[in-house]
């Protein structure tokens, strides 16, 4: 006899991106159950102790935008704030917050167990049940734990992280664990596998924890949270999150640290050739930093603490798998470390994971209906691609259960769009972490201007209510509103308005000008117009944001916006899934193969996909009009 | 090359006997390191939310009164607490409180992050290192971790409870970890093996816990907390404790829970023979109540809460290692429980761990130097047992790096010398909990009198300061010049005494009497007194608590104290740590046997191994007379 229950969406995993996925799957009406190994590691942060940062940032707030928790949960439990970059151009401002590890995991929890029609379960699953649909495919019928109880189901959502088959790595030492001394997952792969799904193997790692009583913070640069805090969350008020904050602290490795490592490369378990996974090219241990920028005299380490109530301090930047007596040697030169006591020690964790051109935009693998994936176990890393991926997963997987449109975001509109994208069509032979450089039309997806992007999907799809939504409509209104003011009031050129411009230290009108042109002026900006703008009424900060960077930057933004038209018609010409590239005349034999591997939805993702040429794809257009003209 | 730190005391496990051990020690100024698979698990509650209950609330008190730490962690953490017994006399009075699970674990590990002199360290220890003495025992000179890390030191004291080589069970399905999914510590059993100590396998289990939303309470009968509330730590002020509470349910189980317990027997791992361990008898799952009292048509069922920022409820009394099937079946035929939804499923856990015969009553082994021992690893169960017992050997630990005395507390001044004696002396076949019935001098060892009773001896060890000392000294003079004024005060049998002995339901006196006569009247008390009591001046209720009882209870008293002064007499008459008992004439060749096994320290110990009858101690006492005289 086994114990045999019914629900509609399974989730596998409790991390940044299962937490997400049950949520969008609860939220949307949706019996939901949510698997995890440990109930006490919900949202567990197992490497750094922040949210956001360059990029992340934004996909926090695009997550927020559509209907997801992580924005939420992270204005409840940061404890320093920091708007990054703000000297440089609003594309690449981000927000980054220090989160309390601790009370992040708990808030997030409390979410989950209050929220309808969801359920934590604490259990290992161990294998999908399926069904062989009439066009051979697969299709999702439900799952079974460790424990022999089946969940019968219409769609799963893998959510796994770093946790299949995983081992952790300090030097010599192996102990086939997750994260953190957590029980691993040991059997689901071998059901993927038979499956037919195909896996590969990464790895990543993380640094040591330090008693704060150790560290001599006088050696160290203090880095202090912003004064005005922005929250997260487009939700969330700000003055709830203006608070007292944290410090963290900056200091520097240096030619000790790293001859130190160089002299111990043989003990580390990646240059020894013990560990087979692949690491994230953009979060590189402190062994690889050494090695790849041999020329760099010194690296950048953070000290942050990993909540309030510890002394717990984490040491961003000098993350390693060296044994641990060269971590203790080569800590203890950096300044400010010199008698620092190691807490937990640096490790790497390697795990199973998949091979993300197996899935459809919409995260649901191709040959497999109703199984759907996000987060770690799709190839990328951190917390925010996690989270982003997994409220899409399991918003696709309610899609699919009340027979809706699924939800693809493309590259024109959302870092979200860029990161699954990115993770469905190229090969990614490493762990993926979004940057800024990897989106092309950056200045439209910035930060601040997330709402105005992707609330309305949210709204629609019905994970924003309706209160929110009729905010974000006001705010458009206001916004539009303020920018044909400014468009249309003109100022003359007379002796008020000269006196002003020179006082501002900017040139004199030849013939009268509108506000909208002064604001342009690199010199003014909305706020200082303040003296000459007779009419203006006080509005909402965020949109005056909204207002400033639409009229400074119109030239750019109308060019970006032209160029999103092109890539949006490639986009629109989609490919029939039963297509027969063989029967394409004139592909290269390369082309064709990776279109053949990948199958590409649309023109615009064939064009992405690497192998595939301009050529090819000229070919494809011409072969796809006749095919459609024949059909 | 190997990680070497020097230290003065090792402390393995950080569960509620190795936080009380290592904080003893760091207390008393010696360089600490604490050990622990996890350090997220630090002060963790694996089974039920509740520290105290019968004669465990004296353990705690007793504990307190020395300098230890969970009666102040539990007055910080606690959701609702409860004097139990109050309608019997005051030797079963007994204080329980509910906790918050999270927040006990967190205030623990904040209190040991920040004791000077302690460091925590996640490390699995695997070996521990000792050379040979001259005398050819043992000695410890340090251990080795999972990566190689040797700590150099002066003694160890391991605290390693239910994690040396734990296996999980839950009906069929077994996994090869510690509570609740953290990773067991699969090395150290070896190497005490290789050390010549004897191992043993114990079990024990817990009930599963549920979704609070899908439990039915106006089903179950509402428990409340006091509403005065007594702190456990006679450091807190009183008045701090005072606060809103959590509700605890009570539910029975019935004839059809036990059918389905009955009908599913030979699935459970105990009766199916998979389980090689030995299971508590007084804390027994809920198979083995069905089973051994099978007469019984119901048993209690109490739910509760593990803390306050969680849905999660335990399931006290129905502990289980029954598949997940027939947990389920089973839970929802408890009214109330119809519709409950299990988060985490009952286990069974099996540990290894020691036949604490091999201890002095110090718990020092008796031929390993330096080597102490607390919790669970000596063969006890519960968390009050554990902690008591890790400061003992945390104490003892520090006494034996500082060249003095051991602190040894014996039956007729505690319960813990109750706990230790027995754990020490009887061979113990099965997990030991504390009992009430297991103390001799019940009347004497109460919990309202642990500071009157331990609190010089803290204070003398260090781990009490002067300040709380003071405190004592002057509550004692409080009692001992009210009870004398109470005996010295007499009232004569004039009108006003009649009358008010009238009206209190009491006789009328026929000659004096004194107040303290009349407050020994069942009837009468020392609160009823105060009208007649002219001369009384407001005192502290701890105060009034303990004149009542000396008073009341002053016959009994005496009687109990002249009962220990002949324990004493022969918990004096100390064994010759060499003494050759083929040398002894006339022993029975049993109780030879025993006593060479366990060598007790004492006649008095000696009288209690099982095996050694009256008749033998009486050949020994005259041996022992000829020896000294001899000698
Ligand atoms: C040591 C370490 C270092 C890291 N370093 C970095 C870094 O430098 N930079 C960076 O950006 N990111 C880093 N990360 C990655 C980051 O932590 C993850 O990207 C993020 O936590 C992934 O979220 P997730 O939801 O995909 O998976 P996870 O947070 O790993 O959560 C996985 C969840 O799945 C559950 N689970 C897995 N298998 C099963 C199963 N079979 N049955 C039931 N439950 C299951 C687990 O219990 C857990 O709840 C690191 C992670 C680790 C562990
Ligand atoms: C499933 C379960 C059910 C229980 N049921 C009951 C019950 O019904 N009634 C009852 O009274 N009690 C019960 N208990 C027992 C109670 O939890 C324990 O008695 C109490 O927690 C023991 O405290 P401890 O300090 O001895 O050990 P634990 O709390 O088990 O702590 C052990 C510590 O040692 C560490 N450790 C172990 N080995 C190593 C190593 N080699 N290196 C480093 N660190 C190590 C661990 O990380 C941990 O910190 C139960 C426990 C469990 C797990």
């Amino acid at each position: 006899m086994e114990l045999k229950k019914q629900v509609d969406v399974c989730v596998v995993g409790a991390g940044h991106a299962g937490c997400e996925a049950a949520l969008a799957c609860a939220r949307l009406g949706l019996k939901t159950v949510i698997f995890t190994v440990s109930v006490d590691s919900i949202a567990l942060m197992p490497c750094n102790p922040n949210v956001g940062g360059s990029s992340k940032g934004h996909l926090v707030r695009e997550l927020d935008a559509l209907g997801g928790e992580m924005g939420k949960n992270i204005d409840k439990t940061f404890i320093q704030s920091k708007m990054l970059n703000v000297s440089k151009g609003p594309a690449v401002h981000s927000l980054r917050a220090q989160a309390d590890k601790a009370e992040y995991s708990r808030a997030m929890r409390k979410v989950l167990e209050n929220q309808e029609n969801l359920l934590i379960k604490q259990a290992e699953v161990c294998e999908l049940l399926w069904e062989e649909t009439e066009d051979h495919k697969k299709k999702i019928t439900g799952l079974k734990t460790f424990t022999g109880a089946i969940y019968e189901c219409k769609a799963v959502v893998l959510c796994t992280g770093t946790y299949l088959r995983a081992r952790c790595l300090c030097g010599e030492s192996i102990t086939y664990t997750g994260p953190n001394g957590l029980q691993a997952a040991n059997h689901l792969t071998d059901s993927l596998k038979a499956m037919g799904i195909e896996m590969r193997r990464f790895k990543t790692g993380t640094p040591a924890r330090m008693d704060k009583r150790s560290l001599d913070f006088s050696k160290m640069e203090e880095q202090l949270g912003d004064e005005r805090i922005v929250p997260f969350s487009f939700s969330t008020d700000p003055e709830s999150v203006q608070k007292e904050q944290a410090s963290c602290w900056l200091t520097y490795t240096n030619e000790n640290t790293h001859e130190i490592i160089r002299n111990n490369l043989d003990r580390s378990p990646i240059y020894a050739g013990i560990i087979e996974g692949t690491g994230p090219r953009y979060c590189p241990s402190i062994e690889d930093k050494v090695v790849k920028f041999a020329e760099k005299e010194r690296h950048q380490v953070f000290i942050e603490p990993e909540g309030l109530h510890t002394n717990e301090m984490y040491v961003g930047g000098m993350s390693s798998s060296l044994p641990e007596d060269v971590q203790l040697a080569m800590y203890r030169t950096v300044p400010g470390l010199e008698h620092c006591e190691i807490v937990r020690n640096a490790y790497a964790i390697e795990y199973d994971c998949i091979n993300a051109k197996q899935l459809n935009p919409s995260l649901e693998f191709k040959n497999i209906n109703g199984l759907f994936s996000g987060g770690q176990f799709n190839g990328s890393s951190g917390y925010e691609e996690a989270a982003s991926q997994g409220l899409i997963a399991g918003i696709n997987a309610a899609m699919s259960v009340l027979h809706r449109d699924p939800l693809i975001l493309d590259r024109s509109e959302s870092y979200i769009g860029v990161l699954i994208d990115d993770l469905v069509t190229k090969d990614n032979r490493e762990p993926y972490r979004m940057m800024t450089s990897r989106a092309e039309y950056r200045l439209l997806l910035r930060q601040d201007n997330a709402d105005l992007r992707l609330r309305k999907k949210g709204y629609e799809i019905g994970l924003i209510s309706q209160q929110e939504y009729d905010a974000l409509v006001e705010k458009e209104e206001l916004i539009d509103r303020e920018i044909q003011r400014l468009k249309n009031t003109s100022v003359g050129a007379n002796k008020e308005i000269q006196h002003f411009l020179e006082e501002s230290g900017s040139s004199i009108l030849k013939t009268a000008a509108t506000l909208a042109e002064l604001i342009c002026r690199p010199e003014l900006g909305y706020a200082a117009l303040a003296p000459i703008d007779k009419e203006r009424h006080p509005l909402p900060s965020a949109v005056v944001e909204q207002v400033e960077i639409e009229i400074k930057y119109e030239g750019y933004i109308i060019r970006q916006k032209r160029q999103v038209e092109q890539y949006r018609k490639m986009e629109k010409k989609m490919i029939p899934e039963t297509l027969d590239y063989d029967g394409v005349p004139s592909l290269r034999l390369e082309a064709r193969q990776k279109l053949k591997e990948f199958r590409p939805v649309s023109v615009g993702q064939a064009s992405r996909i690497s192998g595939v040429s301009p050529a090819d794809i000229s070919v494809l257009l011409v072969y796809l009009e006749h095919y459609k003209a024949t059909k």
